[in-house]
């Protein structure tokens, strides 16, 4: 039974909790629920003016808890009298749970097809959270958890794809669109048979005790194999010696079956058997059926899939031996509850909300901070193997995003240059850095809000709890799906935020932004002397590296920034070193540039103050005096010292009110600024903006600036693009510098042009 | 056990047995040997001068019943030293039966892949075995087996097929002709997993014992049908309500689990569950596989499927369901054999015997008389249920028989005219008309050996065998596939030949030949005397028929020939009757010979005596003197009073030797006797002599006469040719001119020209 703390842990902002939705299954049932949040003040822009965003919560729990929870949700929320709350379930006996949800929350109930909320709800998870698809590879010891997205290209969509539904039976669904799918085949050997067949075998239809005896079990005690039959040395057929000839096959032979009943391991031989024999049909119907479909997108779900490595494992065996390696089995990581946010789609639809957000138009972001259990890998709390109850919430971005529109389509992008699942020295570097420097943010934090009375006990919290996901990270690193340093980075940020610290360096980039606008004059009056204007661009191009050994992100320059000397925009213009610098192609930067190469230019921009003001601008404003077009794009959200998108609108005032060429660019709408929706040090280029990229092929960009480390190294470094690119940064940390064999401070200074797609 | 007595009805012929074989199974064994048989004397042909026939003797029995079985064979069989004998096996643990068998028997064991083994025999029972091929309805109370032949068409062949094994597990081959086959597929859900789930949940493995049950269980108790889980009304993905959603989906909750244990039905229900599980699997992998197969020849066998009508209803049903009707399951009458004479096959083939019979060379016929249950769907003795054996026999034909080569591509060529199974009347009165007309038979056979002491006892036991076997067909016309006035003849023929009544007719035939060789110069003199070449055809095409008038196999006019008047050829021409006949195409076919329409024709000829004498050689020389080649056909096997070849050979002789006209040409080679290679008062065009076959082409044959009630209405009425033909006779029983609606020797004469095939 779920205590009131449990309750409380999942079941959060109730109180301002919007609208319900239900999947009422066998065993465990699922809520989703809308609230409204605090907004972060950090967001300054007409557009997201209206008070607070809105979260999704997913839920969900045991059967038996329902009374409990409808009663907790009754208390919680106030009154819902006249509210309709959408439900789905798969089985017919779910009158007795409508009832009951009808009666305590006082809402009308109403039902929807469940294939149809299946499918709007997968969609919704595929086309919204990064890594939900993933393979399982039982043998990789290292690593069982391959992700996938299904959100990295332009140039591609997500459907059509599979989804297979492993519940009491199997169905086999094709979604050929958002709002196009068709039942293509299925079975009746599901969770029912094994269930059953289990109940009626050894008396017990406990999941967990099922799958725990299947995982010791031995099926070639019961099972008849090929080399039952044949021997070891048949070739007849060309079967494996191992292949089940016929399940349960030694059994049918009375003089066997007593033999089988009589061994101690029975029970656990014989259910091991009954799952293999259920999942190898499963997989050789779908991949019998998916032998005429043309796509490789095979998405298992249902409570008998879910996060089972012992029937994700057989299903993934069969899957590849019936196929003959043709197909693989995808599963995903929160597919629990499709129904469930599918139901609240379809009940949105239904009600025209008007002036409320529409799921399906915007994009929504995980809220790591708020999952039970970071993508459904890692039990909420080990200690408490009796809770079922798992958590899913997710932000919304308020904007749709996209995938950015001049990737290449003919190299597959993926935002992170190292992934610390598989490399295990960065994992352990990063996972330590990010436990050191803890403590140094959370004063940052505490000192942002040094008005605020509980600010130190708030950031004690924050401190303990990424600690806590530290730690787990480094016993489960597949938890938020590929591990990497954008992740443990969001993850940081979140629970800061989470804890009402929703910009710790708030004072601290104000402060930065402030300087770097007084010295801004000093610097552009020295470029604008000299006459040369490739040496100029050269100048203003070492300026834009200069300008990025300013980061509070970075340890080694904090403490040259945090030294007794003031640290100056000429002494970072002194850190940078001679040329060659590690990766050098300024010549052939210069060169395209001086040929007019690049008419239209777009910058990510990394950090508040010398950064942005003092490097990025002079930049600019080279390129707006050869005639280009040019964009600087910060991120929307708070970031360690990264500057946002509402610092960036008052820095801008207060420039342009300086600097007449700025200024009249500006007007003209040569020069503007835009944002990419995120909020991250890292820039991932899978889901910015949808106006953002809307502009880019408006403008028609001709070259892609990405500035700072978060953004150029540990991010999009091997980023391919339809147009040239330039990668900007300069390491600041000894591990990276190591890694890429270079010093602390080298240069990255990276100019490519497009791969030429011979396709 | 079986007893001594069992095991000589079952085991004949031991003491000329030849080559042996062996299947071993895990519930029954099958063992083939082929032994030497007295050949008929009636057959007079250098080609078949050697003593004695070939039979092929397929026995199965109880695996229990090995010992006493192989004890038996030693006992009755002699010496086998040295001798080897082929066995194949689909389980490891043969390894104590190949023991027993070499032990007792004293031979070399060599053991032979069991899926050629599978192939070969399927390959031989197609290609010998008229209505091995059935589908099962169960819906049609009247009649469930629908017959289908492989061999009725000279233009098509049997492959490819593919053939479906169900045992232990399930395995589908298909066979592209007859030396290359390929696994395409199996499944680990098989009869395996049938009855080791069945041992497991109620403790039985006793086939019969489950499918008694499985008939009276309700699996809606223990399965989850879509309307369990959607309720009637759903149309979510088109389902029906009483579809399986899962297989004991009912039994996955502890509380129904346990009120389905109570349930006094509760083993019955189960097993119907778990046999509706395994079919409905099979149904779907096979229809899935097959989806890219071009073909709808789909075979199923294995001990699961052999002749259970609840696993081949359900498995139908399940193919027809999961292919959406576009394909149909199929089933062998003798696949329980397969196996065992497919070793025998290999094995003849790996010893190469030379001067021995090349059991694939040549064809076989099944020999009704010696098998025990007239195609498995009768148990030899009802009384006897503890008796498992079965038996098959097939009599070797020493030919080759192919379909006569000039039946119609463009129409389905089905030998008999009445289908008893399905026509109630006909069958009522053929069934009497057999009864009634046995003792008359029998009366022949003992005059036939008036000389022997045993021919009235053996004429007694005929009798009663045959009267057995007729009550036997009342209650289940199927028991030789389609049932048919062909093999009711047939049948009785093989019960006499079994008892050494050869040929009952063989004097009365003598007789009556050298009557009509006599009377043959008075007919041909008259028709010679004739100047209109078209009133002489027509007259000798009256003659045809007249002569047919005199039949020994219809009981009107054995009244006529036994009355006190003599009965002569011209009161035959007084009995039929004036123009208009009932069919008559008189003169479309004169007219179509006076045009030269046919330059090359072939006679199938009916009785001895007048008919053949003074009917069919009159008739012949008429078109030898239009200038046309002519080929008398008779059968080469005695059947009541039809003309053998050994016979015709003989009045040639005579008649040449009388009539010079006949002798230059049989000099010439315009004229020529050649058989059929069947020894039936009826005419089956699927298996004639293929060098019968061959002639038919070399000679260019234009025209087809088939002549007489037995080759001409009973059988070949709808036949269609590619040349055209003339079916000529006059109808001598009550019934069939009742049905025909003419009267007591009313005359067919049907002249049809070639259906233009617009393809």
């Amino acid at each position: 039974m779920l205590t009131i703390n449990e309750m409380e842990c999942a079941l959060r902002n109730l109180c301002a909790a919007e609208h319900f939705s239900f999947d009422i299954g066998l065993r465990v049932i699922k809520v989703v629920y809308t609230s409204r949040i605090h907004r972060h003040p950090a967001i300054v822009n007409e557009k997201f003016s209206k008070e607070g965003g809105t979260r999704l919560h997913c839920i969900h729990f045991p059967f038996t808890d329902l009374d409990k929870v409808c009663e907790y949700i009754a208390q919680k929320v106030g009154n819902l009298s006249g509210k309709t709350v959408q439900f789905t379930s798969t089985h017919k006996d779910s009158e007795e749970c409508v009832r009951i949800i009808r009666d305590t929350l006082r809402v009308k109930m109403e039902r929807v097809n469940d294939m149809r909320c299946h499918v709007k709800g997968t969609n919704f998870l595929l086309s919204n959270i990064l890594d939900e698809v993933f393979v399982y590879d039982h043998h990789n010891v290292d690593c069982r958890y391959f992700f996938q997205t299904c959100l990295n290209s332009p140039h591609s969509s997500v459907y059509p794809y599979v989804l297979v539904n492993v519940g009491t039976g199997m169905s086999i669904v094709r979604v050929n669109s958002e709002s196009d799918f068709e039942y293509i085949g299925g079975s009746h050997c599901g969770g029912g048979a094994f269930f059953g067949l289990a109940q009626l075998l050894i008396g017990s239809a406990d999941m967990d005790e099922l799958l725990v005896m299947a995982e010791d079990g031995d099926h070639r005690k019961v099972d008849s194999l090929v080399s039952d039959i044949y021997g070891m040395k048949y070739e007849g057929l060309g079967l494996p010696p191992d292949l089940i000839a016929g399940s349960f096959g030694k059994c049918s032979n009375t003089k066997f079956a007593d033999q089988v009943k009589n061994d101690p391991d029975y029970r656990k031989d014989c259910i091991r058997s009954l799952l293999l024999m259920i999942s190898n049909s499963i997989g050789q119907v779908v991949s019998l059926v998916l032998n005429n479909e043309k796509t490789n997108r095979l998405f298992f779900n249902g409570f008998m899939v879910r996060n089972h490595p012992i029937i994700m494992r057989t299903l993934s065996y069969a899957i590849n031996f019936w196929s003959k390696g043709a197909l693989q089995a995808h599963f995903l990581r929160h597919e629990a509850f499709n129904a469930a946010i599918g139901a609240m789609i379809l009940g949105k639809e239904r009600l025209e909300n008007h002036g409320e957000v529409d799921i399906e138009k915007v994009s929504w972001r995980e809220h790591y901070a708020g999952c039970s259990d970071l993508g459904r890998f890692v039990p909420r709390r080990p200690t408490d193997a009796a809770f079922r109850g798992e958590v899913l919430e997710l932000d919304c971005a308020d904007i749709l995003m996209r995938p950015f529109p001049l990737l290449s389509p003919s190299v597959e992008y993926d935002p992170d240059t190292v992934d610390l699942n598989s490399d295990l020295a960065a994992r352990e570097f990063w996972l330590t850095i990010m436990e050191e420097s803890v403590h140094k943010m959370c004063s940052k934090a505490i000192e942002s809000q040094h008005d605020s009375p509980t600010a130190a006990a708030r950031a004690d919290v924050v401190a303990k709890k990424y600690l806590e996901q530290l730690k787990l990270l480094r016993d489960k690193p597949f938890a938020y799906g590929t591990c990497n340093v954008r992740n443990l980075l969001d993850l940081r940020e979140q629970i800061f935020q989470e804890h009402d610290f929703d910009d710790p360096f708030k004072l601290q980039k104000k402060l930065e932004n402030d300087l770097a606008v007084r010295e801004l004059p000093k610097v552009v009056t020295k470029l604008d002397g000299m006459d040369d204007v490739r040496e100029r661009l050269a100048e203003a191009t070492k300026g834009l590296l200069a300008g990025n050994v300013f980061d509070w992100g970075a340890k080694e320059v904090v403490k040259l920034m945090e030294g007794k000397e003031e640290f100056t925009f000429q002494k970072a213009m002194d850190v940078v070193p001679a040329r060659p610098w590690l990766n050098d192609d300024l010549d052939e930067f210069l060169d395209a540039s001086m040929n007019g190469g690049h008419k239209s230019i777009v910058v990510f921009v990394d950090n508040s103050g010398a950064d942005v003001v003092l490097g990025v601008l002079p930049f600019a404003r080279e390129f707006l005096k050869l005639g280009s077009k040019v964009t600087i794009v910060s991120n929307l959200l708070p970031a360690l010292n990264d500057i946002t998108f509402g610092e960036l609108i008052q820095v801008m005032k207060e420039v342009t009110d300086r600097d007449e060429l700025l200024k009249r660019h500006t007007e003209k709408g040569t020069f503007k600024i835009m944002h990419s929706g995120q909020g991250s040090p890292c820039l991932d280029m899978r889901r910015v903006d949808s106006e953002l990229c809307k502009a880019v092929l408006d403008d028609k960009v001709d070259l892609v600036v990405i500035e700072g480390m978060g953004r150029a190294l540990h991010t999009n470094f091997n980023a391919q693009f339809m147009v040239p690119s330039l990668k900007a940064a300069v390491i600041k940390t000894r591990w990276l510098a190591d890694r890429m064999g270079g010093d602390i401070f080298s240069v990255v200074c990276k100019y490519e042009k497009p791969i030429v797609d011979l396709m």
